[in-house]
Protein backbone atom coordinates (compact mmCIF):
# COMPACT_ATOMS: atom_id res chain seq x y z
CA UNK A 1 0.00 0.00 0.00
CA UNK A 2 2.77 2.36 -0.95
CA UNK A 3 0.08 4.90 -2.72
CA UNK A 4 -1.40 5.50 0.32
CA UNK A 5 2.24 6.17 2.77
CA UNK A 6 3.12 7.97 -0.46
CA UNK A 7 -0.04 9.73 -1.21
CA UNK A 8 0.17 13.50 -2.30
CA UNK A 9 -2.67 15.93 -3.71
CA UNK A 10 -2.39 16.80 -7.06
CA UNK A 11 -4.00 19.78 -8.51
CA UNK A 12 -2.78 19.51 -11.76
CA UNK A 13 -3.91 17.52 -14.03
CA UNK A 14 -3.03 16.25 -17.88
CA UNK A 15 -5.54 17.02 -20.34
CA UNK A 16 -6.02 12.96 -20.85
CA UNK A 17 -9.50 11.67 -20.12
CA UNK A 18 -10.30 9.21 -17.64
CA UNK A 19 -12.07 6.05 -19.36
CA UNK A 20 -15.77 5.41 -18.40
CA UNK A 21 -15.08 1.64 -17.66
CA UNK A 22 -11.93 2.46 -15.50
CA UNK A 23 -13.67 4.98 -13.60
CA UNK A 24 -16.92 3.27 -13.00
CA UNK A 25 -14.70 0.21 -12.31
CA UNK A 26 -13.08 2.25 -9.30
CA UNK A 27 -16.47 3.59 -8.36
CA UNK A 28 -18.11 0.15 -8.14
CA UNK A 29 -14.73 -1.45 -5.88
CA UNK A 30 -15.11 1.61 -3.96
CA UNK A 31 -18.70 0.27 -3.18
CA UNK A 32 -17.16 -2.13 -1.16
CA UNK A 33 -16.19 -0.45 2.28
CA UNK A 34 -18.48 -1.32 4.97
CA UNK A 35 -22.03 0.60 5.22
CA UNK A 36 -24.49 1.36 7.42
CA UNK A 37 -26.43 -2.34 7.65
CA UNK A 38 -25.77 -2.42 4.11
CA UNK A 39 -28.08 0.37 2.95
CA UNK A 40 -25.02 2.25 0.58
CA UNK A 41 -26.21 5.47 1.96
CA UNK A 42 -24.69 7.76 -0.62
CA UNK A 43 -24.65 8.11 -4.70
CA UNK A 44 -22.31 10.42 -6.87
CA UNK A 45 -22.72 12.81 -9.12
CA UNK A 46 -20.18 12.33 -11.90
CA UNK A 47 -19.28 15.78 -13.61
CA UNK A 48 -17.44 15.78 -17.13
CA UNK A 49 -18.78 18.25 -19.15
CA UNK A 50 -17.18 22.11 -19.12
CA UNK A 51 -20.55 23.72 -18.66
CA UNK A 52 -21.35 21.89 -15.53
CA UNK A 53 -17.46 21.95 -13.98
CA UNK A 54 -18.19 26.05 -15.14
CA UNK A 55 -20.99 26.44 -12.79
CA UNK A 56 -19.73 24.07 -10.24
CA UNK A 57 -16.17 26.24 -10.10
CA UNK A 58 -17.24 29.24 -8.09
CA UNK A 59 -19.07 27.08 -5.34
CA UNK A 60 -15.81 25.63 -4.77
CA UNK A 61 -14.61 29.04 -4.54
CA UNK A 62 -12.64 28.69 -7.96
CA UNK A 63 -10.77 26.13 -7.30
CA UNK A 64 -8.47 25.41 -10.62
CA UNK A 65 -8.61 22.31 -9.96
CA UNK A 66 -12.67 21.80 -11.30
CA UNK A 67 -11.86 23.07 -14.39
CA UNK A 68 -8.53 21.27 -15.02
CA UNK A 69 -9.61 17.90 -14.01
CA UNK A 70 -10.92 15.75 -16.99
CA UNK A 71 -13.69 14.27 -13.84
CA UNK A 72 -15.29 15.89 -10.95
CA UNK A 73 -17.23 13.86 -8.37
CA UNK A 74 -19.63 15.19 -5.98
CA UNK A 75 -19.84 12.40 -3.01
CA UNK A 76 -23.50 12.86 -1.74
CA UNK A 77 -25.20 11.24 1.55
CA UNK A 78 -28.25 9.62 0.38
CA UNK A 79 -31.24 8.65 2.14
CA UNK A 80 -33.25 9.16 -0.73
CA UNK A 81 -32.76 6.19 -2.51
CA UNK A 82 -33.52 3.69 0.30
CA UNK A 83 -36.52 5.91 1.30
CA UNK A 84 -38.12 5.65 -1.97
CA UNK A 85 -37.87 1.78 -1.85
CA UNK A 86 -39.01 1.61 1.74
CA UNK A 87 -42.44 3.67 0.13
CA UNK A 88 -42.49 1.41 -2.07
CA UNK A 89 -42.78 -1.95 0.21
CA UNK A 90 -45.19 -0.96 2.09
CA UNK A 91 -43.04 0.29 4.95
CA UNK A 92 -42.39 3.38 6.49
CA UNK A 93 -38.98 5.05 6.43
CA UNK A 94 -37.62 6.76 9.31
CA UNK A 95 -34.76 8.84 8.05
CA UNK A 96 -35.28 12.64 7.62
CA UNK A 97 -33.87 12.99 11.50
CA UNK A 98 -29.80 14.09 12.26
CA UNK A 99 -28.84 10.55 13.35
CA UNK A 100 -29.67 9.57 9.90
CA UNK A 101 -27.67 12.38 8.23
CA UNK A 102 -24.83 10.93 9.89
CA UNK A 103 -24.94 7.37 8.85
CA UNK A 104 -25.31 8.65 5.59
CA UNK A 105 -22.73 11.38 5.41
CA UNK A 106 -20.33 8.47 7.42
CA UNK A 107 -21.08 6.15 4.35
CA UNK A 108 -20.09 8.25 1.85
CA UNK A 109 -17.09 9.01 3.22
CA UNK A 110 -15.49 5.75 4.06
CA UNK A 111 -16.63 5.36 -0.21
CA UNK A 112 -14.83 8.26 -0.50
CA UNK A 113 -11.41 7.33 1.09
CA UNK A 114 -11.95 3.92 -0.77
CA UNK A 115 -12.30 5.59 -3.75
CA UNK A 116 -9.15 7.96 -3.96
CA UNK A 117 -7.45 5.03 -2.83
CA UNK A 118 -7.86 3.15 -5.97
CA UNK A 119 -7.43 5.63 -8.10
CA UNK A 120 -4.17 6.40 -7.09
CA UNK A 121 -3.35 2.81 -7.17
CA UNK A 122 -4.57 3.07 -10.61
CA UNK A 123 -2.09 6.02 -11.42
CA UNK A 124 -4.42 9.14 -11.20
CA UNK A 125 -4.02 11.55 -8.76
CA UNK A 126 -7.19 13.59 -6.99
CA UNK A 127 -7.77 16.28 -5.14
CA UNK A 128 -10.35 16.49 -1.86
CA UNK A 129 -12.33 19.82 -1.98
CA UNK A 130 -13.31 20.33 1.45
CA UNK A 131 -15.23 23.23 0.47
CA UNK A 132 -18.51 21.22 -0.25
CA UNK A 133 -19.94 22.06 3.03
CA UNK A 134 -18.73 25.76 3.22
CA UNK A 135 -21.88 26.25 0.76
CA UNK A 136 -23.85 23.05 0.23
CA UNK A 137 -27.08 24.85 -1.65
CA UNK A 138 -26.42 25.69 -4.75
CA UNK A 139 -24.21 22.26 -5.36
CA UNK A 140 -27.79 21.01 -4.26
CA UNK A 141 -29.73 23.25 -6.98
CA UNK A 142 -27.28 22.44 -9.89
CA UNK A 143 -26.76 18.45 -9.22
CA UNK A 144 -30.84 18.79 -8.70
CA UNK A 145 -30.64 16.64 -5.19
CA UNK A 146 -33.60 16.08 -4.20
CA UNK A 147 -34.73 15.84 -0.19
CA UNK A 148 -32.64 13.54 2.06
CA UNK A 149 -29.38 13.83 -0.48
CA UNK A 150 -26.79 16.08 0.55
CA UNK A 151 -23.15 16.59 -0.83
CA UNK A 152 -20.88 15.84 1.49
CA UNK A 153 -16.88 15.64 -0.50
CA UNK A 154 -15.62 16.66 -3.98
CA UNK A 155 -12.99 15.13 -5.53
CA UNK A 156 -11.41 16.68 -8.29
CA UNK A 157 -9.71 13.19 -10.41
CA UNK A 158 -7.27 12.96 -13.76
CA UNK A 159 -3.70 11.81 -14.34
CA UNK A 160 -1.27 13.82 -12.67
CA UNK A 161 1.05 16.43 -14.46
CA UNK A 162 2.68 17.29 -11.34
CA UNK A 163 4.63 15.99 -7.86
CA UNK A 164 4.56 17.79 -5.47
CA UNK A 165 6.20 17.26 -2.06
CA UNK A 166 4.31 15.62 0.86
CA UNK A 167 2.97 17.82 3.35
CA UNK A 168 4.32 17.49 6.78
CA UNK A 169 2.20 14.92 9.22
CA UNK A 170 1.94 15.60 13.32
CA UNK A 171 4.12 12.96 14.95
CA UNK A 172 2.68 9.87 15.91
CA UNK A 173 2.41 9.90 19.66
CA UNK A 174 0.49 13.31 19.35
CA UNK A 175 -2.32 11.30 18.19
CA UNK A 176 -2.93 7.91 19.28
CA UNK A 177 -3.82 7.55 23.43
CA UNK A 178 -3.44 4.26 24.91
CA UNK A 179 -6.50 3.10 26.53
CA UNK A 180 -7.83 6.66 27.96
CA UNK A 181 -7.28 10.26 26.20
CA UNK A 182 -4.40 11.53 27.74
CA UNK A 183 -4.92 15.51 27.96
CA UNK A 184 -2.53 17.63 26.18
CA UNK A 185 0.05 19.51 28.77
CA UNK A 186 1.81 23.00 27.47
CA UNK A 187 5.09 20.64 26.65
CA UNK A 188 3.45 18.22 24.94
CA UNK A 189 1.56 20.76 22.17
CA UNK A 190 4.85 22.36 21.53
CA UNK A 191 6.69 19.13 21.11
CA UNK A 192 3.69 17.86 18.89
CA UNK A 193 3.49 21.35 16.89
CA UNK A 194 7.67 21.77 16.71
CA UNK A 195 8.09 20.40 13.24
CA UNK A 196 5.40 22.10 11.86
CA UNK A 197 6.34 25.64 12.85
CA UNK A 198 9.88 25.20 12.09
CA UNK A 199 9.21 24.52 8.13
CA UNK A 200 10.39 27.54 6.28
CA UNK A 201 7.10 27.73 4.52
CA UNK A 202 5.27 28.17 7.54
CA UNK A 203 7.37 30.54 9.05
CA UNK A 204 7.15 32.51 5.39
CA UNK A 205 3.38 32.61 5.76
CA UNK A 206 3.51 33.85 9.66
CA UNK A 207 6.09 36.85 7.46
CA UNK A 208 4.27 38.04 4.88
CA UNK A 209 0.91 37.80 6.98
CA UNK A 210 2.31 40.18 9.34
CA UNK A 211 1.65 37.35 12.23
CA UNK A 212 3.18 36.31 15.27
CA UNK A 213 2.46 32.69 15.43
CA UNK A 214 1.55 30.04 12.51
CA UNK A 215 -1.33 29.33 14.76
CA UNK A 216 -3.50 32.99 14.04
CA UNK A 217 -2.86 32.44 9.98
CA UNK A 218 -5.37 29.59 10.88
CA UNK A 219 -7.73 31.25 13.26
CA UNK A 220 -7.54 35.03 11.91
CA UNK A 221 -6.65 34.30 8.03
CA UNK A 222 -7.70 30.40 7.37
CA UNK A 223 -10.54 29.29 9.16
CA UNK A 224 -11.76 32.03 11.13
CA UNK A 225 -14.23 32.03 13.82
CA UNK A 226 -16.95 34.48 12.34
CA UNK A 227 -16.98 32.37 9.08
CA UNK A 228 -17.14 29.00 11.10
CA UNK A 229 -20.14 30.30 12.82
CA UNK A 230 -21.72 31.54 9.77
CA UNK A 231 -21.26 28.42 7.53
CA UNK A 232 -22.49 26.08 10.72
CA UNK A 233 -26.24 27.92 10.12
CA UNK A 234 -26.04 28.20 6.49
CA UNK A 235 -24.68 24.15 6.90
CA UNK A 236 -27.84 23.29 9.16
CA UNK A 237 -30.15 25.08 6.78
CA UNK A 238 -29.04 22.93 4.45
CA UNK A 239 -30.27 19.89 6.64
CA UNK A 240 -33.10 21.17 7.38
CA UNK A 241 -33.90 21.93 3.85
CA UNK A 242 -33.01 18.49 2.51
CA UNK A 243 -35.23 17.38 5.38
CA UNK A 244 -32.71 15.41 7.59
CA UNK A 245 -34.55 17.60 10.70
CA UNK A 246 -38.04 16.93 10.29
CA UNK B 1 -6.48 -3.11 -4.95
CA UNK B 2 -7.99 -6.88 -4.89
CA UNK B 3 -8.16 -6.50 -0.69
CA UNK B 4 -10.85 -3.28 -1.28
CA UNK B 5 -12.09 -5.36 -4.14
CA UNK B 6 -12.61 -8.95 -1.91
CA UNK B 7 -13.21 -7.06 1.67
CA UNK B 8 -15.66 -9.10 3.90
CA UNK B 9 -16.36 -7.64 7.48
CA UNK B 10 -14.54 -10.07 9.89
CA UNK B 11 -16.70 -10.98 13.07
CA UNK B 12 -14.05 -13.44 14.25
CA UNK B 13 -10.48 -13.35 15.06
CA UNK B 14 -7.82 -15.39 15.95
CA UNK B 15 -6.12 -14.92 19.67
CA UNK B 16 -2.93 -13.83 18.12
CA UNK B 17 -1.80 -10.31 19.01
CA UNK B 18 -0.91 -7.68 16.96
CA UNK B 19 2.39 -6.17 17.59
CA UNK B 20 2.22 -2.68 18.56
CA UNK B 21 4.97 -1.79 15.68
CA UNK B 22 2.58 -3.16 13.24
CA UNK B 23 -0.45 -1.41 14.62
CA UNK B 24 1.37 2.04 14.65
CA UNK B 25 2.80 1.39 11.12
CA UNK B 26 -0.38 0.95 9.91
CA UNK B 27 -2.05 4.18 12.10
CA UNK B 28 0.95 6.36 10.72
CA UNK B 29 0.32 5.45 7.05
CA UNK B 30 -3.63 5.87 7.43
CA UNK B 31 -2.65 9.64 8.69
CA UNK B 32 -1.46 10.39 5.27
CA UNK B 33 -5.58 10.67 4.25
CA UNK B 34 -6.55 13.87 2.88
CA UNK B 35 -7.30 16.37 5.87
CA UNK B 36 -8.88 20.25 6.39
CA UNK B 37 -6.36 22.80 5.71
CA UNK B 38 -3.49 19.58 7.26
CA UNK B 39 -4.97 19.68 10.52
CA UNK B 40 -5.30 16.34 11.43
CA UNK B 41 -8.31 16.61 13.44
CA UNK B 42 -8.67 13.04 14.73
CA UNK B 43 -7.45 11.30 17.85
CA UNK B 44 -7.28 7.67 18.02
CA UNK B 45 -7.91 5.99 21.09
CA UNK B 46 -6.35 2.17 20.93
CA UNK B 47 -8.25 -0.74 23.34
CA UNK B 48 -6.21 -3.12 24.55
CA UNK B 49 -6.80 -3.98 27.64
CA UNK B 50 -9.61 -6.76 28.71
CA UNK B 51 -11.19 -4.54 31.41
CA UNK B 52 -11.55 -1.51 29.11
CA UNK B 53 -12.89 -3.80 26.67
CA UNK B 54 -15.30 -5.64 29.07
CA UNK B 55 -16.32 -1.74 29.42
CA UNK B 56 -16.87 -0.74 26.37
CA UNK B 57 -18.96 -4.09 24.93
CA UNK B 58 -22.14 -2.85 26.39
CA UNK B 59 -21.76 0.42 25.07
CA UNK B 60 -21.55 -1.44 21.20
CA UNK B 61 -24.69 -3.60 22.35
CA UNK B 62 -22.31 -6.63 23.20
CA UNK B 63 -21.18 -7.29 20.07
CA UNK B 64 -18.95 -10.27 20.76
CA UNK B 65 -16.06 -8.41 18.33
CA UNK B 66 -15.23 -6.00 21.19
CA UNK B 67 -14.29 -8.49 23.18
CA UNK B 68 -13.05 -11.07 20.30
CA UNK B 69 -10.54 -8.82 18.89
CA UNK B 70 -7.26 -8.45 20.49
CA UNK B 71 -7.94 -4.52 19.24
CA UNK B 72 -10.32 -1.87 19.23
CA UNK B 73 -9.92 1.16 17.79
CA UNK B 74 -12.10 4.36 18.87
CA UNK B 75 -11.54 7.05 16.05
CA UNK B 76 -12.25 10.77 17.31
CA UNK B 77 -13.11 14.12 15.66
CA UNK B 78 -10.86 15.83 17.36
CA UNK B 79 -10.60 19.52 17.68
CA UNK B 80 -9.00 19.60 21.22
CA UNK B 81 -5.82 19.50 20.04
CA UNK B 82 -5.67 21.99 17.78
CA UNK B 83 -7.57 24.39 19.53
CA UNK B 84 -4.60 23.89 22.49
CA UNK B 85 -2.15 24.96 20.15
CA UNK B 86 -3.93 27.83 19.11
CA UNK B 87 -4.53 29.25 22.75
CA UNK B 88 -0.96 28.40 23.41
CA UNK B 89 0.31 30.54 20.42
CA UNK B 90 -1.65 33.91 20.99
CA UNK B 91 -4.46 32.95 18.76
CA UNK B 92 -8.04 32.48 19.60
CA UNK B 93 -9.79 29.58 18.16
CA UNK B 94 -13.04 29.31 16.77
CA UNK B 95 -13.97 25.68 16.44
CA UNK B 96 -16.83 25.62 18.62
CA UNK B 97 -19.25 24.57 15.95
CA UNK B 98 -21.67 22.84 13.95
CA UNK B 99 -19.27 23.32 10.78
CA UNK B 100 -16.07 22.37 13.17
CA UNK B 101 -17.37 18.78 14.40
CA UNK B 102 -18.25 18.11 10.55
CA UNK B 103 -15.05 19.01 9.22
CA UNK B 104 -13.13 17.43 11.80
CA UNK B 105 -15.68 13.94 11.32
CA UNK B 106 -14.53 14.14 7.91
CA UNK B 107 -10.83 13.85 9.00
CA UNK B 108 -11.38 11.10 11.58
CA UNK B 109 -13.62 8.90 8.75
CA UNK B 110 -10.89 9.34 5.91
CA UNK B 111 -8.52 8.18 8.32
CA UNK B 112 -10.70 5.19 9.40
CA UNK B 113 -11.06 3.84 5.95
CA UNK B 114 -7.39 3.94 5.58
CA UNK B 115 -6.44 2.34 8.36
CA UNK B 116 -9.09 -0.30 7.20
CA UNK B 117 -7.74 -0.82 3.63
CA UNK B 118 -4.16 -1.10 5.45
CA UNK B 119 -4.85 -3.23 8.10
CA UNK B 120 -6.64 -5.39 5.53
CA UNK B 121 -3.33 -5.61 3.37
CA UNK B 122 -1.37 -6.46 5.76
CA UNK B 123 -3.58 -9.64 6.57
CA UNK B 124 -5.72 -8.39 9.24
CA UNK B 125 -9.42 -8.43 9.34
CA UNK B 126 -11.83 -5.66 10.55
CA UNK B 127 -15.27 -4.75 11.16
CA UNK B 128 -16.61 -1.56 11.82
CA UNK B 129 -19.15 -0.80 14.59
CA UNK B 130 -21.77 2.11 13.78
CA UNK B 131 -23.14 1.56 16.79
CA UNK B 132 -20.44 4.37 18.14
CA UNK B 133 -22.23 7.29 16.97
CA UNK B 134 -25.84 5.96 18.51
CA UNK B 135 -24.59 6.21 22.59
CA UNK B 136 -21.44 8.06 22.45
CA UNK B 137 -22.10 9.69 26.06
CA UNK B 138 -20.82 6.45 27.72
CA UNK B 139 -17.99 6.20 25.25
CA UNK B 140 -16.85 9.70 26.06
CA UNK B 141 -16.89 9.33 29.75
CA UNK B 142 -15.23 6.05 29.37
CA UNK B 143 -12.33 7.16 27.54
CA UNK B 144 -11.97 10.51 29.45
CA UNK B 145 -12.61 12.44 25.84
CA UNK B 146 -11.99 16.06 26.73
CA UNK B 147 -14.33 19.08 25.33
CA UNK B 148 -14.38 19.68 21.10
CA UNK B 149 -13.37 15.05 21.20
CA UNK B 150 -16.23 12.68 19.66
CA UNK B 151 -16.06 9.40 18.65
CA UNK B 152 -17.16 8.93 15.33
CA UNK B 153 -16.40 5.29 14.19
CA UNK B 154 -15.15 2.04 16.10
CA UNK B 155 -13.04 -0.78 14.71
CA UNK B 156 -12.30 -4.18 16.02
CA UNK B 157 -9.44 -5.94 14.81
CA UNK B 158 -7.75 -8.56 14.49
CA UNK B 159 -6.05 -12.09 12.43
CA UNK B 160 -9.36 -13.01 10.74
CA UNK B 161 -10.34 -16.55 12.17
CA UNK B 162 -13.53 -16.84 9.25
CA UNK B 163 -13.87 -16.04 5.90
CA UNK B 164 -17.50 -15.18 5.63
CA UNK B 165 -19.40 -14.50 1.62
CA UNK B 166 -19.14 -11.01 0.86
CA UNK B 167 -22.38 -9.42 1.10
CA UNK B 168 -24.68 -8.07 -1.87
CA UNK B 169 -24.18 -4.90 -3.12
CA UNK B 170 -26.45 -2.31 -5.30
CA UNK B 171 -25.97 -2.24 -9.58
CA UNK B 172 -23.44 0.52 -9.88
CA UNK B 173 -26.21 2.37 -12.21
CA UNK B 174 -28.53 2.76 -9.07
CA UNK B 175 -25.67 4.84 -7.42
CA UNK B 176 -24.07 6.80 -10.05
CA UNK B 177 -25.56 10.24 -11.75
CA UNK B 178 -24.02 11.47 -15.03
CA UNK B 179 -24.28 15.08 -14.33
CA UNK B 180 -26.75 15.57 -12.53
CA UNK B 181 -29.21 13.67 -10.25
CA UNK B 182 -31.31 12.07 -12.20
CA UNK B 183 -34.27 10.94 -9.18
CA UNK B 184 -35.45 7.12 -9.36
CA UNK B 185 -38.64 6.01 -10.53
CA UNK B 186 -40.35 3.18 -9.50
CA UNK B 187 -39.14 1.24 -11.85
CA UNK B 188 -35.82 1.97 -11.33
CA UNK B 189 -36.35 1.17 -7.75
CA UNK B 190 -38.02 -2.73 -8.92
CA UNK B 191 -34.95 -2.97 -10.67
CA UNK B 192 -31.89 -1.65 -8.34
CA UNK B 193 -33.59 -3.79 -5.19
CA UNK B 194 -34.17 -6.75 -7.04
CA UNK B 195 -31.09 -8.80 -6.24
CA UNK B 196 -31.26 -7.82 -2.74
CA UNK B 197 -34.74 -9.24 -2.47
CA UNK B 198 -33.77 -12.01 -4.72
CA UNK B 199 -31.43 -13.70 -1.78
CA UNK B 200 -32.90 -16.21 0.17
CA UNK B 201 -31.10 -15.17 3.82
CA UNK B 202 -33.21 -11.95 2.79
CA UNK B 203 -36.56 -13.95 2.12
CA UNK B 204 -36.03 -15.92 5.33
CA UNK B 205 -35.65 -13.02 7.25
CA UNK B 206 -39.05 -11.96 6.13
CA UNK B 207 -40.08 -15.41 6.96
CA UNK B 208 -39.64 -15.74 10.52
CA UNK B 209 -39.63 -11.77 11.86
CA UNK B 210 -43.31 -12.42 9.96
CA UNK B 211 -42.86 -8.88 7.84
CA UNK B 212 -44.30 -9.07 3.95
CA UNK B 213 -41.27 -6.92 2.61
CA UNK B 214 -37.38 -6.77 3.27
CA UNK B 215 -37.86 -3.01 3.15
CA UNK B 216 -40.35 -3.56 6.53
CA UNK B 217 -36.85 -5.34 8.20
CA UNK B 218 -35.36 -2.58 8.31
CA UNK B 219 -38.67 0.29 8.88
CA UNK B 220 -39.88 -2.18 12.08
CA UNK B 221 -36.81 -4.02 13.23
CA UNK B 222 -33.36 -1.92 12.44
CA UNK B 223 -33.52 1.39 12.32
CA UNK B 224 -36.92 2.74 13.44
CA UNK B 225 -37.90 5.46 13.64
CA UNK B 226 -38.81 6.42 16.90
CA UNK B 227 -35.14 4.67 17.96
CA UNK B 228 -33.29 6.94 14.95
CA UNK B 229 -35.12 9.93 16.25
CA UNK B 230 -34.02 9.28 20.61
CA UNK B 231 -30.90 8.82 19.30
CA UNK B 232 -30.92 11.84 17.01
CA UNK B 233 -31.46 14.27 20.30
CA UNK B 234 -28.98 12.44 21.79
CA UNK B 235 -26.30 12.95 19.37
CA UNK B 236 -27.00 16.70 18.96
CA UNK B 237 -26.88 16.65 23.10
CA UNK B 238 -23.24 15.10 22.71
CA UNK B 239 -22.32 17.70 20.25
CA UNK B 240 -23.37 20.68 22.83
CA UNK B 241 -22.18 18.73 25.80
CA UNK B 242 -18.44 18.75 23.51
CA UNK B 243 -18.44 22.20 22.81
CA UNK B 244 -19.32 21.82 19.21
CA UNK B 245 -23.03 24.07 19.45
CA UNK B 246 -21.56 27.06 21.55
Amino acid sequence: MDSIKNRRTIRKYKSQDIPEDLLNGLLEDSFRASTMGNMQLYSVVVTRSNEMKSKLAPMHFNQPMVMGAPVVLTFCADFNRFSLWCKQRKAEPGYDNFLSFINALSDALLVTQNFCTLAEEAGLGICYLGTTIYNPEPIIDLLKLPKLVVPVATITVGYPDECPSQPDRLPLSGIIHNEVYSQYTPEDIDEIYAYKESLPENKHFIEVNKKETLAQIFTDIRYRKADNETMSSGLINVLKRQGFFE
